[in-house]
């Protein structure tokens, strides 16, 4: 789980939206331990990682927006000679949180196990039946009710380095450095791939782990506080079981707003035909070493009502061989569909090796059509950006080339299409009253989409977007990408 | 999880018992099929385990309760060409039931990936990655409603070379042994090391595992129509998410009901008074040795009211420093525990290493005066018992001996006793209201101990029967015991 974070580090937050979003989890997180309190939920948060990552400090910042008589924070010192008699678990299970409030960590059960693992000073066996232990305690809290939290911060090496450092400089804050802390850096490889194996280990549903990018403070603050009310919140909506949401680990790109894009670019006609004819040749050439190569290929479609998603896959499948390809127009489920999970009906029209299916609107229904419309509930589409994610690795690790478009047109351009569609005989079946209900949720679909982009792009399959207001760019471009993805699968 | 399955082989179910409770539990699935059609709760059962383990017969025994528009059986074979051209997932997810019906898997997707390991054809980390996907996989579809049962059909290896043997004896039979089955049972230990990794990876609280012990048809049948009516049931009374009860897997002792319990055991005074002293001062010197070797124990009382629980204790601690034990009457839960995990407020009264905890009514209150009054759950109480066994295997594993009496009367000793209590000025405060109340729910209360004495006689730490009409034997009997059990820990 820790290199997936390496890659999102990379993802930058501007201040201004981190303030802002930070301001809005704290608004958040007050209101909710009221609810807390009332629906008497219990909550143990954990804050597990690397020596010098901050845990302190955040936690500090966190229960500011708590009020004193609904938390408790548990700093675990060395253990009491009283601690040393009891059983593992002894000092972990006697704070647990009561019902309706908050209790905090700072470091859980992790901590020793890792350590001394690391260490070596398990004898055989003993590893597994200390992360038994974790498990079973750890499901026997949510199994009775309590929102467990496991936040793993983390820091390079470096940095790591660098802050042990600036303490041992200082006279007053020497003594906050300990032998483990320096052997910890010291062997920060072999003791990064303990932990990797301690969060995989124990990464249930019931109690997932959260993995902080602490390099920042504000940022490593934003995503403890954000986990946090997404947590509860969820816990809240559930009876009985407080099962929080998985958290989203896939390296991500750094991506666009759709605000961001500039629509204006264009292609004159003769451009467009030039480029078109021999991006066709390539596509075609392509399309047999794929077959040879038994190399399936998916091309997911989405975008605004008229962007010209058809027009775009028309381009692309002129150029392959009919036998090697098909495509499906996805409308809404089949009530057979509906019936099942919604991934279903697209691991039903998943192509066999050597071919390509060209998806025209996709599995991204989801977090879009069916969190705007309320056809799911809102865990169902907060879940869904890593139920996505882990589908399309799915795919990508059995050897499949994925592409997905966003076709974005603006406003105006959409008006006027429809516009057109509407006095235009032969077109008129393209434009419907859905069409018209649509485009007055314009800004909450943009909204939607850029959550979707942003939380989807990942490193082996990320969002391409098509500016569209000129369907020529259009679509030479998506044919570019289609290409080069292709050509650097079978480089 | 394997090797404590072999030893709940060794419990034994009377025939007439077991027939009874096979129609009950056929009964319960019948109705249970149309509330489950209502709540629209879909429902995937995968059927894995050794070759040759009758899962394909337990299978028709089992559909014959269901209403063939409501379930379908897949019967994984050899992969298809189709199939082979497919991400791994593909076959199981297409075949993913509809809201409101039962699906079974004739071997699901551990099948494939334990016998590849097995015979080492992954390369690295391939197999991680399999498991990966095995439970995202399981943790999707629970996320999204459905209910996921896993059984792994459990035979030994002489067994299966047995039945084996037989199927090869027959001309018609010949073609259902493959080469894998052999190969399988040549390297029957290797390949259950491989097995038993897997099921405790993939082991999770949402999709648990349930080991069958399948060498007797009839009662592997049983075990998998009572899980699976205990599986939809706790479903259906979950509102999202479909979490069901975690198999109770630890070693457990065959035991006795408590009708079959002779209670007309008896001590003269002479008898009783001369072991007595004998006995007290053995477990004097004990307790020094335990106290030296910083050997922690906890012995736990429970009984009928009336049965003599505090003359049983009062002899034990007669013998004992009174430095290093203490008494724990548990009444009901003051406030702050009740806001808690029902386990806390035992956790907290754990004896110090070397020290000796006696509980007066224990953590066993759940399933019984909590299961009977209705302070918590059905859920919660048929959870206990595999959370009381983990909490008592965290002891023993500590090194704590764990001591556990069941103090028993019959009902008139109870009634001849509560007489006696009333008419004596000195002991009326012993009996109160609640006594008799109590003593109205007799039968319920005794098939509750019953269950409560079968499901949890760990090996590790097992009930013992105190035959308690004639208080003496109950004493001596108790004091033996205790001695018996401290020295077997300090041998």
């Amino acid at each position: 789980m820790l290199k997936e974070i390496e890659e999102q580090k990379k993802i930058h937050i501007p201040e201004e939206e981190l303030k802002q979003r930070l301001s809005t989890a704290q608004n958040k997180l007050f209101e909710l331990q009221m609810q807390l309190k009332e629906k008497k939920l219990p909550v143990l948060v954990v804050f597990d990682g690397y020596s010098a990552a901050g845990k302190g400090s955040i936690i500090g910042k966190v229960i500011k927006n708590i009020d004193p008589r609904f938390f408790h924070v548990h700093t675990m010192q060395k253990k009491t000679e009283e601690e040393k008699r009891k059983p593992f678990l002894y000092r972990y299970f006697v704070k647990i949180p009561e019902a309706g409030q908050f209790v905090f960590y700072d470091t859980g059960w992790m901590e020793e196990i890792v350590r001394k693992k690391a260490q070596g000073k398990y004898a055989k066996s003993e590893y597994e039946n200390r992360v038994h232990s974790a498990k079973n305690f750890e499901r026997q809290l949510t199994d009775n009710g309590y929102l467990v939290m496991k936040f793993f911060f983390h820091i390079s090496k470096k940095e790591q380095k660098k802050r042990l450092d600036a303490l041992m400089e200082e006279e007053n804050t020497q003594w906050k450095v300990t032998k483990n802390d320096l052997w910890q850096n010291k062997n920060y490889e072999e003791y990064s791939k303990v932990c990797d194996r301690y969060l995989e280990e124990t990464n249930t549903s019931v109690a997932p782990w959260y993995i902080i990018d602490a390099t920042e403070k504000k940022l490593a603050q934003l995503q403890v506080m954000e986990r946090l009310v997404e947590g509860i919140e969820t816990a809240l909506q559930n009876e009985n079981i407080a099962v929080p949401i998985p958290q989203n680990v896939f390296p991500l790109k750094q991506m666009k707003k759709l605000s961001e894009v500039n629509l204006d670019k264009k292609l004159t006609r003769e451009e467009y035909r030039e480029k078109l004819e021999k991006l066709q040749q390539r596509l075609s050439q392509l399309h047999y070493e794929l077959y040879k190569r038994k190399v399936p290929v998916i091309i997911a479609y989405e975008g605004q009502d008229a962007a010209g998603k058809g027009g775009n896959i028309k381009r692309i499948t002129e150029a392959l061989d009919p036998r090697g390809y098909q495509v499906h127009p996805i409308a809404s489920p089949e009530p057979h569909e509906k019936a099942r999970h919604y991934l279903w009906r697209f691991f039903n029209r998943l192509p066999k090796t050597g071919h390509i299916a060209i998806f025209d609107r996709t599995w991204y229904g989801r977090v879009l059509v069916e969190r705007l419309e309320g056809f799911c509930s809102e865990n169902d589409y907060k879940r869904a950006y890593n139920e996505i994610n882990e589908f399309e690795k799915e795919l990508t690790d059995w050897g499949a080339v994925v592409v997905k478009f966003w076709v974005q047109i603006d406003k105006d351009v959409q008006l006027e299409r429809f516009t057109q569609r509407q006095n235009t005989p032969e077109k008129q079946w393209k434009i419907t009253e859905e069409d018209w209900r649509n485009r007055e949720k314009w800004d909450l679909y943009e909204q939607a989409v850029d959550e979707m982009i942003a939380k989807t792009s990942t490193q082996y399959a990320p969002w391409h977007i098509l500016e569209s207001n000129d369907k020529y760019y259009a679509r030479i471009k998506a044919m570019k990408i289609l290409i080069e993805e292709i050509e650097k699968k079978l480089h």
